[in-house]
C-alpha cells in the first residue's frame, strides 16, 4: 500500500498542489505513529518533481493539532534515524528543505506539538476567530522541543518567545499576528478562500524560480540548525519522566487531558488555576 | 562633470542632509546604467565628512522605483569589483557601511529591485495610501537578489520573508508595516513633513556620535554579509535565461511590463492571472 | 548587612516571585552606585534555588528609570570584573542566564540606560498610557551601550533599531509594541494585575522546565554576545568625554536634565530643538 495514513488524508489537487488533513479523532492528537506517516509523506513529496505547494489543514474545526498524546509512548520519537537526528529533527528540517513550500491553515488549537508542527511549516496562516496558539510544555511539568525554543526566538524576538513558552498562555490569532507568531490572521469567512487563492497563485508559478529563492531563504545563516533542534530533544528525553511531569500528569489526565475536554478547549486559561506557587 | 546623474537628481540641503530623486520616466525603472549613477552618488557620499543623512525619494508620485528593466542588458551588473563582489553586492554594502544614515522615503511602488533598493536603505518610511511593496521576481520566473532573500527573513522573519518572495503579491504600506518590512506607514498628508522632521533631526546630532551608533549596530553579527549577496546573485546570473524566464518574459512585454501600464500599476493582482497552474 | 539597597527595594512576595522596585527620587536615575546594588541582587537571586520570576517596577509613575545620571562618575562601571568584562556587560549576560525569569514592568518613562535595563530584562510590559522608551544617547552626544546596539536589531530588524537609536525620539507604548521593542502595551488600569497574574502563573510552573526552557532559549545562538556589549562600552569609554558629549551636556545640564524638569519628561521632543544642522 503506497498511502497508508491513518491520522491524515491525502488530496492531491493538482501534480503540483497537495492538501494534507489531519483527521485522528477526537482531538488531532500527535503520537508515537505520527512519526512514520509524515515520513511517508515527505517520502512522497520529494518524489514528486511537479509538487510546488502543499497546504496542511483539519477535518476538526476546534483542533488544528491538539498536541502530543499524554498517554501515548514515545518508542519511534527517541529512536535516532541514520543520519544522526531525532526523527522530530529530522521531519522539521525535510520540511524546511522540501523544494515545495508548506502552508499550514490553522483552524481551531494548535498546542505544544501541534503549534510546533505549525512552526515546521514555511508559512503559517490562521482563521481570526477560530485558531489558537499555546506552548503548554511548561506549564505541564515539560519542555517545549521540535523547534520552539529554536523558532520562537527567530520569529517574534526573544522576549516574546519567552512570554509564551514561560507563560504558557493561549493567544488567539490576532495576538499572535502582532506577536509575529504567524504570518497573518484572515477572517474565518474569507479563510478558506484566501489559502485557496494562495497556493493555486504559488502552484502556477515556475518550479526552477520557487525552488532556488526557497533554498536561499533557507540557506542564510541565522535561523536554528538540526543541531538546535536535537539539544532540546536529548535534553527532554534524557531521563523520562522528569519530577515535575511525574507529578503533574495525573491530576492533567483526570482533568481530559488528550479527550473532548473543557481542559483542552481552554487550556490556556485552565493552567493558571491548576498548580500552587512554591 | 562632477554629478553626471541621469536617472536621478542630487539636492544638498546642507552638508549633512541629502536629498536624491529618482527621476527616470515613464516609471522609474532600473536599468545597467543606474549602477554606475549609484556608485558615484557613493563616492560623493563618503567624501563628504559633514554628510549625516541621505533621503531618497521620487519625482513620480506612482512609482518610487518600478523594477529592474526587463528589456535592458547587465554588462555592468554581472562585472564583479575588484573587491570580488557583484556590483549590487558591493552599492549594498557601502550603503550599510556609510557613515551617514540612509532613508528610503517611499511613495507609489516599490518592486523587484526598487524594494531591493529600499531595503539597502537604513531606514524604509512609506506613505499610508500610496506606497506598495511587491518582490514580483518569483512570479516572473526569476528570483530576487539584491538582498531580498537575505534581509527580509531578518526584518519579518521566515514565513512572512516566503509568504512575500513565493506569493509575490503586492503588499500596501499598512500591511508592510504590520509585517515589519518597513519603518513605518505614514498618512500621506503628513508624509513629507515626517520624512523631513526626522532628517533634520538627524542631522543636527553629533556626528561622531550617528557614526559609530551605526558602526556598532551593523556590526552585531546576525545580520547578512556581501557573501550572501554574492550567492543569489551568482545563482541568477550563472545561466541566463532561465526556462521559465524565457517562458515568461514574451507575454509579461506584451503586457506592458517596464511602460506605464495597467500591469505596472496592478502587477501583484495581475501576477494570479496570467499563469496556469502545472 | 545583607540587603543594602539604596535606590530600590526588594520584596519577597514568596520564594519564586520576587519584587524589585527602583525607588531612587527625584527620577530614577541610574548612576555609578547601581552597580554594586544590581549585583548584590543578582548575587541573592542565584543563590535562591526556589526564585522562579523576578518583577522590575518603579515607585515613581513618571518614571521607570530615567537613564544614567549626568553629573556621577562611572568608576565603578569602567573597572572590569574578574571575568574581563565590563560591569554592565556582566549584569546583562547574568541577567540573561538567571534561572529565573526578569519582568520589566514599565510604567513612565524607560530612557537611555533605563531602556537599556528593560531590555536586559526577559520580558517587557509596558502601560499603554504611561509608558515611554527612548534611547537618547546619540541626541546627547553619546551612544547607546549596554546592549541597545546589540538587541534591539533582534527585536525589531535593523531598520526600525537605527531610526530609533539615531533619531532618539520618544515611543510611547502603542509604537513601542508595534515595533516589537516590548511584549506588549497593557491599560494602565488592568497593568498591575495583568503583571501579577503572569508573575503568579510562571511561579505556580515546575522550576526545572522553567529553568530548562528559558536555557535553550538563551543558547539558540542569534542573540548578541557579552563580547558584542563590551564593543560597545569600549568604543564609549575608550576616550572620555567625546568632543560632541563635552559640547552638549552643559546645555542639557542647565534645562534640568537628571532633575524632575521639562527637558526630562519631554526629552525625545525636546532634543529636536535644542541643536543646529551642522
Amino acid at each position: 500500500m503506497s498511502e497508508p495514513f491513518n491520522q491524515m488524508s491525502l488530496t492531491r489537487r493538482s501534480d503540483a498542489y497537495w492538501r494534507v488533513t489531519f483527521n485522528h479523532p477526537p482531538i488531532n492528537l500527535l503520537d508515537d505513529n505520527t512519526v512514520p506517516e509524515l515520513e511517508h509523506l515527505l517520502d512522497l513529496a520529494e518524489a514528486e518533481p511537479k509538487l510546488k505547494v502543499i497546504v496542511f489543514d483539519s477535518a476538526n474545526p476546534d483542533f488544528f493539532i491538539a498536541h502530543f498524546s499524554p498517554a501515548a509512548g514515545f518508542k519511534n520519537l527517541v529512536t535516532r534515524k541514520p543520519n544522526g537526528h531525532f526523527p522530530w529533527t529530522d521531519i522539521v528540517d525535510r520540511l524546511a528543505h522540501l523544494p515545495a513550500v508548506s502552508v499550514a491553515a490553522v483552524r481551531g488549537r494548535a498546542r505544544g506539538g501541534g503549534a510546533e508542527f505549525a512552526l515546521a511549516c514555511d508559512i503559517r496562516f490562521a482563521s481570526l476567530e477560530r485558531a489558537i496558539f499555546a506552548q503548554i510544555e511548561v506549564g505541564t511539568g515539560l519542555i517545549p522541543i521540535g523547534g520552539a525554543v529554536d523558532r520562537l526566538p527567530d520569529l517574534m524576538g526573544r522576549g516574546r518567545a519567552l512570554e509564551v513558552i514561560l507563560g504558557c498562555d493561549d493567544f488567539d490569532a490576532a495576538l499572535a499576528e502582532r506577536y509575529g507568531w504567524i504570518n497573518r490572521a484572515i477572517p474565518d469567512q474569507e479563510f478558506e478562500a484566501f489559502v485557496e487563492q494562495f497556493a493555486r497563485r504559488v502552484a502556477s508559478f515556475d518550479s526552477q524560480s520557487i525552488r532556488e529563492a526557497k533554498r536561499l531563504v533557507t540557506l542564510h545563516g541565522s535561523g536554528p540548525t538540526p543541531a538546535d533542534y536535537d539539544e532540546s530533544a536529548a535534553t527532554f528525553y534524557a531521563k523520562q519522566p522528569w519530577p515535575g511531569t511525574a507529578a503533574r500528569f495525573p491530576k492533567l489526565l483526570e482533568l481530559g487531558s488528550g479527550q473532548h475536554s473543557d481542559l483542552e478547549l481552554n487550556f490556556g486559561r485552565r493552567l493558571g488555576e491548576l498548580w500552587n506557587e512554591s
